[in-house]
């Protein structure tokens, strides 16, 4: 027998847990709907083929193996990859644009580490077949407005746009190979600082010269039209695109959006606009983030298919949210009220059903166990359970139950016809 | 490349399939919670030594291989198994009786065929850590519930015990694997009628007169007490818990409960009551079923823990609510309103966005595509969007907007400060 654990990097997920997520994927859920998306699902297993050449360096992750017919197939590594082979297989029933969003877990076979699971959810919105800069916007905003709506407020949506990046690294000179380092370095700068990147060119054989101009720029936080200035006509559809895109952002209520020519984004497959959402006070890293990427669908559809989109990274605002507080309202069990007996004779388990309907507006558990009134007081407790209706020969006698709130300790007894009134007040 | 389809028995939802199963989920969880269970996730992946020696046969259907760290590795192939190994592993911070819900996707290389996958969901409930009877009625009368909250109200549940079908095999002279064999064969009852099981028993060479006394048995449809009598004192015990369950089933409200002694199940593990609901107007085989396992969480925690459970089968169910036509109400798309323009203007975008200030309460796509207002009126119709808030120039300039509603194909114009209270009127 192996361990009883999950295997590394993947997690069991108990009561107080998972409630936590489903709350906030209902919320998320809801904040995606009010914005017009709708939900698909995808498998979980993919045909290698379709895996394969997506991700870069990153293909080593994937769980790959072969099935029962001998098929080589791999875990989905993210929703995006699976959302194009969907859109092409499916292409004839779905509406142009296809907006949807898409809630499931995916496989990384990464190095575990604190934050870093084998097995995650993501919560994806993407927008397909329109390169209307609106359908950028929304993006952003309905992600923006998911967050609010878990009662995060303070934190910036940092956007930049690939086609600068692009014309900065051929203003500089760089081309081919060393224009997709300078991005890929770029997005390290976060982790290691400006020396660190510092370094990371130098190792890579950039130039001093042109190290120097990119750190310059940096370090200024040029605004977009310093970068146009910078970059020329090679830069004029970015510097449009986002123009609307942050017109758009404005006029849907986005007032955290900033332009951050540093913002690289380490995905090969974005092509425009880039963005990524973090927490001002707490150093995790982003939170949220994603872009539009025009060339990825086309890999299954053969014809081109702009596309737009973006994830919340579910695990990471979790230990934010925890570190905020912003989860203790919600409780460890859905739960409300426990019925205890004092002893399971006939006469008292039929009062205790009369109980139960009288509350059936209400989350109710019978007790179902073999404790006496004691343990199951002590049951409740550890399931975090706030009220206990206590029934005995007493109180059938007198047609009233014991109500114990297991937050202050007091308990009352309540004739049986009042009961649900006084849950009913105490129900918000 | 592979075909663009999903793998042989996996499958694409759709934005109108996926809010279906969305609504039956949130229903089915609803009436979980209302009896008092709370949910848990586990991963996907399982050791091969948690999944190997639990299934019988069934075990060839798992999909297994090796992980990127050489481990022997296989995807879940139902929740039970994953729940046991998850109880053996978290118990000290476990409530006892422990309540569970999950639903969550498992995975059979099953030959696909149809209403077959080899991805598909289970909504499971259990309860772990104790022999109560009370426990056995509340996972019945908690997928009783869940079923009539979806709508569905013709159906029977058949209760047996696997107790009653050990004291027939032993009245009747049947040991060791003639007795596993007598339930086995039992099990297909429903596949093969009658004639046909008589067959398979004669096939493994049960005694004619034995099979003839097994048929008749089953023909006469027989009470519980009728079973009590021909087994005796063997049967008691199976007699006194299926009473003191029915007893509990009664108070619960359920009233679809009837004793079948020709209900088997096929899994190995039960050990106790069992049962399983049909629908009665449909021959579809069963839409759930569950029972009591006393041996299979001891695999994990060598200790005894009692458990009982059911699982509702997500994919027949479907399948039978839209051969009823109950479905229909769920609409095709979160999306109330689309919010069409004539054109792009900034003057009528500025609008547009003050029209969708006055809609947040509703789920409200501003169209993002690229198409005129027709292509946005069949945009709308190819989501099954239900109404199109139309602006133009000539409705910014009298404050007003289009309202049509894709129904009745009527269109009317209302004033913007009165169209949140046409749609709080039509919101129902």
């Amino acid at each position: 027998m192996a361990g009883l654990k999950p295997l590394k990097g993947m997690r069991d997920f108990l009561p107080p847990q998972q409630i936590r997520r489903e709350v906030l994927f209902e919320k998320i859920k809801s904040v995606f709907r009010r914005h017009g998306f709708d939900p698909i699902e995808t498998p979980a297993i993919e045909s290698w083929d379709v895996l394969s050449g997506k991700y870069g360096a990153e293909e080593k992750l994937i769980y790959r193996f072969r099935d029962r017919g001998g098929r080589d197939v791999g875990l989905r590594y993210d929703l995006t990859v699976p959302l194009a082979r969907f859109f092409a297989a499916n292409q004839g029933n779905l509406p142009r644009p296809f907006k949807r969003y898409q809630i499931q877990p995916v496989w990384r076979a990464e190095k575990p580490q604190k934050g870093r699971y084998r097995e995650f959810y993501q919560c994806d919105i993407d927008t397909l077949g329109t390169r209307n800069p609106l359908s950028d916007a929304q993006i952003i905003a309905a992600i923006r407005d998911a967050l609010v709506e878990l009662g995060i407020s303070d934190f910036t949506i940092r956007v930049n746009h690939r086609q600068f990046l692009k014309a900065i690294a051929g203003r500089l000179g760089l081309e081919g190979d060393m224009e997709v380092e300078m991005a890929r370095i770029l997005d390290k700068l976060d982790k290691v600082g400006l020396e660190g990147i510092r370094k990371l060119y130098l190792d890579k054989g950039f130039d001093e010269g042109v190290v120097n101009t990119i750190l310059g720029l940096i370090r200024e936080s040029p605004s977009m039209d310093r970068v146009l200035d910078f970059v020329g006509d090679a830069g004029r559809e970015a510097f449009d695109n986002l123009s609307d895109i942050f017109r758009y952002l404005d006029m849907l209520g986005v007032k955290e959006a900033v332009f951050d020519v540093s913002l690289a984004r380490g995905l090969d497959y974005y092509t425009g606009m880039v963005f990524e959402i973090v927490l001002n006070n707490l150093k995790i890293g982003s939170v949220a983030g994603g872009g539009r990427y025009d060339g990825l669908v086309e890999v299954f559809t053969r014809f081109p298919v702009p596309a737009v989109g973006g994830s919340i990274g579910i695990d990471r605002l979790i230990t934010a949210m925890e570190e905020m507080g912003l989860l203790e309202e919600i409780p460890p069990t859905y739960t409300r009220v426990l019925i205890a007996y004092r002893s399971a004779s006939g006469e008292i388990m039929e009062y205790v059903f009369r109980v139960r309907k009288e509350l059936d507006f209400l989350n109710v558990d019978i007790y179902s166990g073999d404790a006496d009134l004691r343990g199951q007081l002590s049951y409740a407790s550890s399931r975090g359970i706030r009220w206990v209706v206590i029934v005995g020969e007493d109180e059938v006698e007198r047609g009233t139950v014991g109500v114990k709130d297991m937050e202050s300790r007091e308990q009352v007894e309540i004739p049986l016809d009042e009961l649900a009134d006084y849950f009913r007040t105490r129900n918000s």
